[in-house]
């Protein structure tokens, strides 16, 4: 079992994810690309990331945006798995 | 500009693209596949298809389920280039 983050948790990690909001149980963040080449390039690399890290994203993909939602299934919210992934994503 | 298809076009075209459903302005179809390395395996043979063609998906994923959504924008509706692109992904 995955430890839920309370208010406080989130409130205190959500600095961290600079573009990241809460939205009830998930983080989300959009990302706008020149094209759909670089926003598909953007997806393949999240992609192993969130392999590698076995936490994966709610996301869509219209041409040149991406939208990215972050929550934890297991945690019945959001856990330190959807922050570190964030971080990753943007690191 | 690109023609858009009326309605008796549509449905003559839908019988070419098993699986697929008319929602509106789009054909839709979703797929499920064993995990999610499969699932964005295909998403990438599909962001080929869709780059190749100059035509792109609108699209979601959630760990092993890919929603995939074609309608023209530039024709107001469905196109020929949307049962083109059908064919294709599941050619």
């Amino acid at each position: 079992m995955i430890a839920r983050l309370n208010d406080a948790e989130i409130t205190a990690a959500l600095p961290d994810v600079p573009g990241w909001t809460r939205n009830g149980d998930g983080i989300e963040r959009q990302y706008r690309f020149a094209d759909f080449v670089t926003a598909f390039a953007f997806m393949s690399r999240v992609a192993l990331l969130a392999e590698k890290a076995d936490h994966h994203p709610e996301w869509s993909n219209v041409y040149n945006k991406v939208d990215v939602r972050l929550t934890t299934h297991d945690a019945g919210g959001l856990s330190a798995r959807d922050f570190a992934l964030a971080k990753a994503i943007d690191g």
